[in-house]
């Protein structure tokens, strides 16, 4: 199959359109704002300058309608869940202090509020929140307990004799670490902690402690420790939260899954403790999914920095010529910098079908709960993978601009400083690959975030029988590229066989996993699951890889401009091809493909590159971000 | 072939004794200064505080007698070129901006003193250089030019009526850029420029160009401009250094491979201005060895954190366990951890061969051209291969340690970021890679930093008649081993195979290679290299690995500790099987691995992980690092 030839000027403004798709609008406005000097990054400043000059532009966030986007309407919010994350990811252009920061209030705390209060909590705390007269914090993770939150060991035992809950640190391995706003601004907690009442644990909950008095001191029984210089994401303030005897009266439980009467008895909608913990994290994903694409946009700002750069800087003569080459006309370069654009824009389309998704089922009349899982478990997935992506593309930025990539001033550092914790913060990348590979193996039956290796094993073993690839995206296209698709000489382009290739993939990994599995049913699970856990996450991975693939065809295909779309095409082709040949050696390995084929994909991606090199600029201009933040001096230098 | 089982307890100081090798008694005396408190790190200072410290730092340094070993005896030195730079590279432990300083100081300024100047110049500067009164600059690189530094822009011109050399920056495309120890310290530059006397330029020479004025103003017609904040490496003051008609004696020619008389006639003893050059360039090794090791140790610190703290974190339950599991007891962690440590062993002896190696031949009384040009050839391509190490590694140690992982008081922060810029300076790793490859395909006939395409492909073209495979490092060992090898079904652990493997893919690689670089003599020699650039990096990488992998074997068979010595064999066998198991689909491509095999690989490094996860600690214990580099405050807090 020919492909089509990629016309000689795409038009700019058509990819943006298409790359800015459903919350297009919103998107214009967030990027109005932020050309404002408001906006301007730091990165000359000391921590506690940095901190300021970060609360001050939540400020002028806070007088947009944007931070009540994800609220209800009666309580003054715009209900509107996807524009919402829209507008945190659009602040991934800038200061990714900012982003974090506006998070923590508006997403993390403010949304805890939200989704696991009531009318009680809605009527008093929304509106201050949302107007940043109240800052707060989101206070989950502890020392001694980040990824397996469930055994936290805060405490908040109930007292019937004064009707308030008492919360408690047993020891400083309890104590909150890593909480936003906890160092200078925040004043009142979503603290999370086991319940106890009447002498009985009924599993983890939130309740809201203040933690900050008038004075600015902290609360009588609240200590509060800064956890001081980061390697980057400074201009947020950090800090540990550590709680002795601290009561707060009974209304203070964030109550919508769980309640405890004045007399001290529990009650719950949902009876087991972990299944009700787990549906309360579900509700709270969008954090997970706003670092995705903030990660997104903070990727796509770094290889915009690196494309102009590799387009100016000039090095070594070509024979015969008077002038010096570009880098970016060097193999070697566009090695470096292509495949990640056709990754960054694969994963574009990838957030944004996900955030479209997060909007129609959290924004619905009823929960689907397979609906909801299935979401869960994307957002895992594609966090995990754009933010290691991020972290590689940054870092491969960086490297393309030399020496000048390592000055502040060229912005590049910032950039890499501060995406860094993404990897591992809302939720490690190591254990969410696990549980999308968990979704995939229970087929969503079983809670998301458990990971409790015996559960799994029992489920897999009695009824896992067989790998079932659901199309996300756009199923149709999906279906008519693979039905038009023959495997014949020449499928290298051949979307259909693309997408065939990927499904095996997907359906080979998860059925070898369910087999090693099944054996955890009779043998030490732990040991069967620890074996088998490389083959684990391989089964997320690629799992992702193709819903990512899907969406970005479905992008394509929504795409009006004939000539944006014949650009994108050849875009997903170096998706895919740089895709497989990373993972050439297990098509090898499973007889997918030939050697002789194995080596026309890598010929393919060097060809790939050289087509796309004179777009590349296009498709970094195309993301539209904001000049200021791409003010690297050795670009105005030049 | 069985393989050996290893002891269940290992002595630490036996492997550290091996570990040290030649130059181990001046290893303990840098970790016993480096106890002192005056070496301890930074990263809650300002940059003008930092710098402070680090010239303080340096100061104590320079009353030892170590900043002196690599200068001849004559003038007050030691006369000792490895020890020289394996205490450099000791400084790798601690501080990096300080190692980064002082490789300005005494390697790369003092260096370029000693070997491109002349005794006039020895007499006067060397010590006042050792002794840290003069500070001073290594001003090579330029805004234009780093990696083709042969087309630098600056001018020194010889004005005959005043015996006079007046040194210009053309624009600011030609200031020197990146310059350690310009902003705040320097006093005295090594500046180089093309030299033009009688209307002609001769090429790229060295000038003594004082830079600062006694009251620490820049001298008239200089301007210095500070490189302000970086992403790592802050109490280093890198700075920008502009010439304007700056006038300076005849005499501040370093004058060793060229001088110019007083009626301005040049001379020199070699004629080709760029075979000159790249002699000049040959001598300056030294730096570019240091920073492979540096990194090294860098590398060694980042997993004694993460192995430290992977034996400390617990997080989940095991099934029917009352505690939870460590995080280095998870198979997914120690993927992270294990191979990045089999790795930095194996690199670690390749680097102290090298350095072995420059000592030999570079303290020899008569230059051995061919010998030269290899140790240039393995100190490019084991530069590139550790730094590139370097940053992979560390990044892996600090997301194995999480949000710990990020806090700068547990140190990983600062040396990511510090170590981040040794991947592009001291040459560019990509520009190295592909000299190795040159140096390959031309036998080093062909002057090293020469990149000139026509050149090589001339010379292949004409003389490469395939893949010579010199072994480099314990000769008689290696081939008893290969000798002893039978390609049976159980080869995986055998290391006679290993070495077959990687010598065979090797010559495959750059025959291949040669092959289409022969089609550069007749077709558009640029379009042909920049086709063939992927292909040619490969060639450069496998080589290195190669080297590296003997370089391994040797160490493994001088050591006298037969328990030491079993450790290091499985140790070994991790290195070859996940460098086999990375590259697996080159391997299958060509038909060096069947599928079957293919994937017994993977599974032997898993099993060797779970073999080697035991011996973790004592392997990193090994290195001996000073505790208080090692001093994490989530280490110290448990």
């Amino acid at each position: 199959m020919d492909q089509p030839v990629i016309p000689s000027k795409v038009d700019v403004g058509a990819l943006t359109e298409v790359l800015d798709g459903r919350w297009g609008e919103l998107r214009k406005s967030v990027r109005a704002q932020m050309t404002d000097s408001t906006f301007r990054e730091a990165h000359d400043l000391d921590t506690e300058a940095h901190r300021i000059q970060v609360l001050e532009q939540l400020r002028e966030l806070a007088k947009t309608d944007r931070p009540r986007l994800g609220f209800e309407r009666e309580y003054g919010g715009g209900g509107d869940i996807g524009g919402s994350v829209t507008s945190f990811e659009m602040l991934g252009f800038g200061d990714l202090s900012l982003m974090v920061k506006a998070g923590v209030q508006w997403g993390l705390f403010g949304g805890a509020v939200q989704l696991l209060g009531t009318a009680r909590h809605h009527e008093r705390y929304l509106r201050p929140i949302m107007d940043l007269d109240l800052p707060g914090c989101f206070a989950m993770t502890e020392h001694g307990h980040g990824s397996d939150v469930q055994h936290l060991r805060t405490t908040a035992t109930y007292d019937p004799a004064t009707r308030e809950f008492v919360i408690d640190s047993p020891d400083k391995d309890a104590h909150k670490e890593y909480i936003g706003n906890a160092a200078r601004d925040g004043k009142l907690a979503v603290v999370f902690a086991q319940l106890v009442t009447g002498g009985e644990s009924r599993g983890v909950h939130a309740f809201l402690v203040p933690i900050r008095a008038d004075d600015d001191g902290p609360v009588p029984g609240v200590s509060i420790e800064d956890c001081g210089r980061k390697a980057g994401l400074n201009g947020v303030d950090n800090g540990r939260l550590g709680f002795a005897g601290v009561r707060v009266p009974r209304e203070a439980l964030l109550n919508r899954y769980g309640d405890v009467t004045e007399d001290g008895t529990y009650t719950s909608p949902i009876e087991s403790d972990g299944r009700r913990f787990f549906t309360m994290l579900g509700t709270l994903i969008r954090g997970r999914v706003s670092v995705a694409g903030s990660a997104g946009n903070a990727t796509k700002r770094a290889l915009a920095i690196a494309v102009r750069y590799g387009e100016q800087r000039r090095q070594f003569f070509r024979p015969g010529n008077e002038e010096e080459v570009v880098l970016l006309d060097y193999r070697a370069h566009q090695r470096k910098l292509m495949p990640a654009l056709a990754a960054t824009y694969a994963l574009h389309f990838a957030q944004e079908e996900l955030v479209g998704a997060l909007h129609d089922i959290q924004g619905a009349d009823d929960v689907d709960e397979q609906r909801q899982r299935e979401l869960e478990s994307r957002a895992a997935g594609i966090k995990a993978v754009s933010t290691w992506h991020a972290t590689r593309a940054i870092q491969m930025a960086r490297e393309a601009c030399g020496g000048a990539g390592y000055l502040a001033e060229n912005l590049l550092p910032a950039l890499k400083a501060d995406t860094d914790v993404f990897t591992t913060f809302e939720g490690d990348n190591t254990v969410l690959l696990q549980l999308v590979a968990k979704g995939l193996l229970t087929s969503y039956k079983d809670h998301f975030e458990d990971l409790s290796t015996l559960a799994t094993a029992r489920f897999v073993a009695e009824q896992f029988v067989g790998a079932v690839i659901e199309r996300t995206a756009a199923r149709q296209v999906i279906e008519r590229l693979v039905d038009a698709s023959h495997d014949d000489e020449d499928v290298l382009f051949d979307r259909g066989w693309h997408v065939k290739l990927f499904e095996d993939r997907e359906e080979h990994v998860l059925d070898g996993v369910a087999r090693r599995l099944r054996r955890a049913a009779s043998e030490d699970p732990f040991e069967v699951f620890n074996d088998a856990q490389d083959h684990v996450l391989r089964a997320g991975r690629v799992h992702v890889e193709r819903i990512v693939l899907e969406a970005f065809v479905a992008g394509i295909d929504r795409c009006p401009d004939p000539d944006a779309k014949a650009l994108l095409d050849h875009l997903c082709d170096l998706y895919v091809l740089s895709t497989v040949e990373a993972d050439r050696a297990w098509f090898l390995e499973h007889g997918r493909l030939t050697a002789a084929r194995s080596k026309a994909v890598v010929a393919a991606v060097n060809d790939l590159c050289t087509q796309l090199r004179p777009h590349a600029r296009t498709l970094v201009d195309a993301f539209a971000i904001p000049e200021q933040f791409l003010d690297a001096a050795f670009l105005s230098r030049a």
